[in-house]
């Protein structure tokens, strides 16, 4: 499609969305980032109900800026009793080094996929734009938040999954390169040779589809901004650069990491069950980034959480996930505005 | 480094490299490409000596304008029985299939590295142009080689091998995305997670080296070439596009494929013993794109070979590197000049 920015359609001054970033940041950094012009998210996967409504009270109460509201539209998996044996059997060794016992293994996944209750806790504040990652949830819920006029955003990871998007009417579809942080969005195909590098997915998308196309993953400095714009991209969405902004919760240990000397990331689904892009660390390194023996997203964060926190009591980020981009670069520890102001610079 | 284009260093007057890519072309490709004001490339790993100095000869009777000749600098393997045994097992039942015998597997490897005699061979030529895959070969290889004025390229796929490259006298260094087709150029590492998508290696590499830094990997279209200019580039080296030219050799069967259904490539070692971007096909689907028990570059080769030419002789593809970035939106069955000059417009 020609060339129209996000601006108009998500009424924001800078076609900068901050990606949301479960686990490393709340309301804070997207109220930051929103007052500054951009378009601040909140990552609602991990939050409990209760959390959610004050993230979103906190919001309304300090911007009266647009702000986007993100979910994961998983399906919750059945668990598997045998490949859970599995995954701790791998683990055990780690349990022993850090005296811990695989009866502190707490139930529960900690990420709930977007639903009716849901939907029913946002009635109160009805946010101009709803993001979601894993393709879309049911059709009826989408069409509610539709009709209060919220704007349906979607991650794509291949041409297909950007069609199939906008085929169900999403306003703009991120298109979300290999080289992003954190999870991919990926969800008509677990291949992980779909997935492609920004310039060969984006012109690919702005090409096909007639929606704007946002640009996700190594957008980190203002070149690469202009950049993403010559490739027709109507905005981008950052998520790295923003790691270090004191408003970001990032863990002492991921700012560490993020600063530090490894080199590089790459994708692990030790953390959650799903490939998402980190920074290597202990355990990526000696059970391999990617397990076959690794329960379903998201049930293997279950057993992974108590090494992780032992290991940061202690300052370890060796079973931390160290989300983050192929790129670091724009990473700085300055306030949001700062950097939402420098990208378009 | 400020952006200063590569036209002035190599003498040409568009920023445009035709992407060496041995097996599909010869000098005819190299020769169009030069007289349209870009680089042309000759890629010379699977030419014997006779073969070069033909196509060298045929290159400068045909153009008086600079050319770029292309070598690969592995170190070449020690044969392993156990390896070379194992694959041919896992080959076997294709061997029948097709009534083929293992015995038909030829000696030799196909690929030779760059050596004294090659360059005794490129005397009578001194190209203007040579650039390297897999690193380096021997300081005083290279040093004779810029005696005569030759400059000389060299590709990498990380940060610390630019850098490696720049420190070691290049004059330009070409930045291989993963979404680049063919073999990946890496050569300090193994491990295919330090592979970065364009968006990602080509700023940082921007931002590190004081010499130029040419974009590879899935640039198929003129904004494609003008985002590589933003975040930097001091040009451009373009593969996939030219694939279906005239000017190529691409056969019959890859040419179909190019143009086919299949939506996506892989990295895949079966074909060579390292990794190379290919479209998924049969034998890929089958043994999976990269196996264990595949033997070392480029001895691989070797037992897929007969394989290869009995399906080819059946139009059939299902053994042939059908090598390919990303982004094959760029692919045209136009004369290269055309190519050329699109990529300017």
């Amino acid at each position: 499609m020609s060339k129209i920015l996000i601006n108009d359609l998500l009424a924001i001054d800078k076609p900068i969305i901050q990606a949301p970033m479960a686990g490393v940041q709340g309301s804070e950094l997207a109220i930051a980032v929103s007052e500054a012009g951009g378009l601040g998210s909140l990552p609602c996967a991990m939050l409990t109900p209760e959390a959610l409504v004050n993230a979103l009270t906190q919001l309304c109460e300090s911007t009266t800026k647009p702000y986007n509201v993100n979910f994961f539209c998983h399906t919750s998996p059945i668990p598997n009793l045998e490949i859970e044996q599995r995954w701790q059997a791998s683990l055990k060794p780690y349990y022993d080094q850090l005296g811990l016992s695989l009866n502190d293994i707490a139930d529960g996944s900690g990420r709930r996929p977007f639903d009716a209750d849901t939907l029913a806790l946002l009635n109160d504040f009805r946010p101009s734009v709803v993001s979601f990652h894993f393709g879309l949830p049911d059709e009826a819920l989408v069409d509610q938040l539709r009709s209060w006029g919220t704007k349906i955003l979607s991650s794509a990871t291949t041409l297909e999954e950007a069609l199939w998007l906008e085929e169900r009417g999403v306003d703009a579809v991120i298109a979300q390169g290999l080289e992003a942080g954190g999870h991919r969005g990926m969800f008509l195909t677990e291949d992980l040779s779909t997935q492609s590098g920004l310039f060969a997915l984006l012109p690919q998308c702005v090409d096909a589809l007639s929606i704007p196309v946002i640009a996700a993953g190594g957008i980190a400095n203002p070149k690469a901004v202009k950049a993403a714009m010559a490739l027709g991209a109507a905005g981008v969405q950052v998520g790295t650069s923003y790691l270090l902004c004191p408003e970001a919760t990032t863990s002492a240990v991921h700012r560490q990491a993020l600063s530090g000397a490894e080199p590089h990331t790459a994708l692990t689904n030790l953390f959650s069950g799903r490939p998402a892009r980190g920074i290597v660390n202990r355990v990526m390194r000696e059970l391999g980034p990617l397990g076959d023996a690794v329960p379903a997203f998201p049930l293997a964060t279950a057993a992974i959480a108590p090494l992780r926190a032992a290991a940061e009591a202690q300052s370890s980020s060796d079973f931390s996930p160290l989300w983050a981009g192929q790129n670091r670069s724009g990473c700085q520890a300055i306030p949001a505005a700062e950097i939402t102001h420098w990208l378009m610079s």
